[in-house]
């Protein structure tokens, strides 16, 4: 792991990364039993900082757009690159509304009593040091950075280098908030070098760093799944499927099929496959084409669906593997909720899954027997969201089934610890 | 990771693992939905045939103990090793035992409803396919498959090679257990090789085993964290810390600190090292010490409580490092409970730590600052064990602050999903 590049004079990345994760250490220690007055005075004042350094921001933001620009990288990228006044207010609510949430540690999450007088409480405590890793949206800065403080973590963040400039300007709020609040500088820190290697480290920083959130595309995310020593919070992909039951309500099952594929293809809980039950493809396939079709989703299908809706392109095996995120969608025809679930297992990606039914047993069947982080009856797959399940703002969406599985909010950020109170107990 | 290591004629470590990875997820699959009578009778099954085989399994044992003898190996091994009628009826009961917990899978542990009428439960799910990696003891093979089984995951165990025709013994009355309730056989499977490539192995099949288990010495435990790509539970080691405060009821504290220490000096839980405020030195120091040194206890101290009781041997700097699991005790002068917390921060292992005091403020700020996985007050650490907490079995203590800290039982051994139920809800 020893590394000799030089980022200052004579600094190298070990020394560096081992100066950062002590510091983040000793910051956690004092976290973990900070008021939850001081943390919310820390956001609060981040929050109030973001809104008086906005100019600054916006032209740390004005420069990484430039050099963006010089580098011809994407229109894509240059959009989440972007700030405007309207992101970086909303960047500052996004601190108030985490200050706002209730602080989990301390909550007794279970109390018991022995019968030989001992009382067990499994109360909340923060995870300790969290590594985040991201890439170009400057917003992860401080939303990022608000939600281990929130949990009482300290956090190593490492943004993108074509953000470099708007993420320290954020960063520096941040700061101020801390400051302002008697915490640690430590609590928040951004990585000041921008060295690859110094991501392969944080990878590698077991002991230290306890939990890594990657947040951005796949490539970034199989990087830190498959490098990491340290566990990891993410999702590769969300590969998510409806599928519609013969008993399924048509026009329900229209509006929901619509809704899933089209409010927004870009976002991880978009339908990707839609299981056409056989026994419903008479009935349901073409209407649903057609809403489809009409809010301009191409549509690639499996040969029983298209001998009945011409319109529709032959899908390749290969389709039921693929997270469009686009207006692509993959349609296939199953041998009812079994033949759903067959296809989920093999196929999903265990991020969300909605069954589209008004028959309770199949209804039953899917929700048990579908082992996705979020399975849905009725409702669409784009409600798969932590702050649409009422959590806050969420870090990211976790397919792994440690620790935090699903939206990850303040509550995921945590760990417990057992408290025993006794009188003189000794075991016999 | 390819190794051509033939077993039988052409069957290599890579082939075999893939074949047994496969088969445990299928088997996880059905284990996942199956019904609790189904696995309790597979558990109840299995008790009756290790009773019925007794002779068997003894018969096995004796020639894993002849060979064991043959090889020299320690006393303390070959009483790990060595079954007994007893031993045997301890774990047929120890399978009933796990067959009367309560099913922790379906659990809906939390629920509430949105705004927008949609109902999201939190409901417990198994874990998937569990790894067990342990040495002598051949009484794991059960208690861990059967934990396992209860959880609704499938296991797969590795065991000692010193224990390997015990372990077959026992396992085939596992399966007696699963045939008879109709469940998959591979919802338990023990390695059918001893290679130690194999092990390796299991360490790497993230995507395919969820978590191991490691059960064993600190080398094992140690070579299992340092390897594992697969998330783990376990501790390295119990360095356990009673601190005993100026405020602390003295014929309590005595009362404690023998029982930690020396009720079993070999368990994790045990006591390690003793810390004494400095304002209870004059008062505490010596009561304490002639009990521990009349139950045999050899204490190793630091100066400050030397220059007290000249009965003490010096302690080096090593000593707070040690789990000794023997009659040796550290015992170290702190200033007040600020010391003491300090102290464990810096030696302790996570495992448990106990105050004794009566003065709240103290107890409030040992209970609050000491990140363990088990802090108690006025309490033995020989507590920390998951029959002692209400668990019912455990299959270990973990340090780990990721899932499950402290004993992991079955509860511990699921994850959850989220279930949310709509009536054609579709996000704005």
């Amino acid at each position: 792991m020893s590394t000799s590049l030089a980022i200052g004079e004579d600094v190298d990345i070990e020394t560096l990364m081992t100066a950062i994760g002590a510091a983040a250490k000793d910051a956690a220690a004092t976290l973990a039993h900070a008021p939850t007055q001081e943390k919310d005075k820390a956001l609060k004042a981040a929050a109030e900082a973001i809104r008086r350094h906005a100019g600054a921001i916006m032209a740390a933001n004005r420069e990484d757009l430039a050099a963006a620009r010089a580098r011809n990288l994407s229109a894509a990228l240059l959009d989440r690159l972007e700030l405007t006044p309207a992101r970086i207010e909303a960047m500052a609510q996004g601190l108030l509304d985490i200050a706002a949430l209730k602080d989990p540690v301390g909550d007794v999450i279970a109390q018991w009593e022995r019968p030989n007088g001992l009382k067990i409480e499994r109360v909340r405590t923060p995870l300790g040091v969290i590594g985040i890793i991201y890439e170009s949206r400057p917003n992860v800065t401080a939303d990022a950075g608000a939600l281990c403080l929130k949990a009482g973590n300290a956090a190593i963040l490492r943004g993108g280098t074509e953000a470099r400039r708007s993420n320290r300007a954020i960063h520096d709020c941040l700061i101020e908030g801390l400051k302002a609040a008697g915490l640690p500088e430590a609590a928040i820190q951004l990585l000041p070098t921008q060295d690859r290697a110094a991501v392969g480290y944080m990878l590698k920083m077991a002991g230290v760093i306890d939990v890594i959130v990657p947040r951005g595309g796949k490539s970034l995310v199989e990087r830190v799944q498959k490098e990491a020593s340290v566990p990891v919070f993410a999702h590769l992909e969300g590969i998510c499927h409806v599928y519609v039951d013969k008993s399924a309500d048509l026009a329900l099952a229209r509006k929901i099929a619509v809704n899933a594929k089209m409010r927004r293809t870009g976002v991880c809980g978009a339908m990707e496959t839609l299981l056409v039950d056989k026994a419903a493809l008479a009935t349901h396939l073409v209407p649903l084409m057609d809403d489809l079709i009409a809010a301009g989703c191409e549509v690639r299908a499996d040969e029983a669906c298209r001998a009945i809706d011409k319109r529709l392109l032959p899908a390749s095996e290969a389709d039921w593997d693929t997270e469009y995120l686009a207006a692509i969608l993959a349609v296939k025809a199953v041998d009812g909720v079994a033949g759903a679930i067959d296809h989920i297992r093999r196929h999903g990606s265990g991020h969300t899954e909605s069954i589209l039914a008004e028959d309770a047993a199949a209804v039953a069947r899917f929700l048990t027997e579908v082992d996705s982080a979020i399975v849905m009856h009725n409702a669409s797959t784009q409600f798969a969201d932590g702050g649409e399940f009422g959590m806050g703002a969420e870090i990211g969406i976790s397919t792994g089934k440690m620790h935090a599985r699903g939206p990850v909010g303040v509550e995921q950020l945590t760990s417990f610890k057992y408290i025993v109170r006794g009188h003189g107990q000794t075991r016999p």
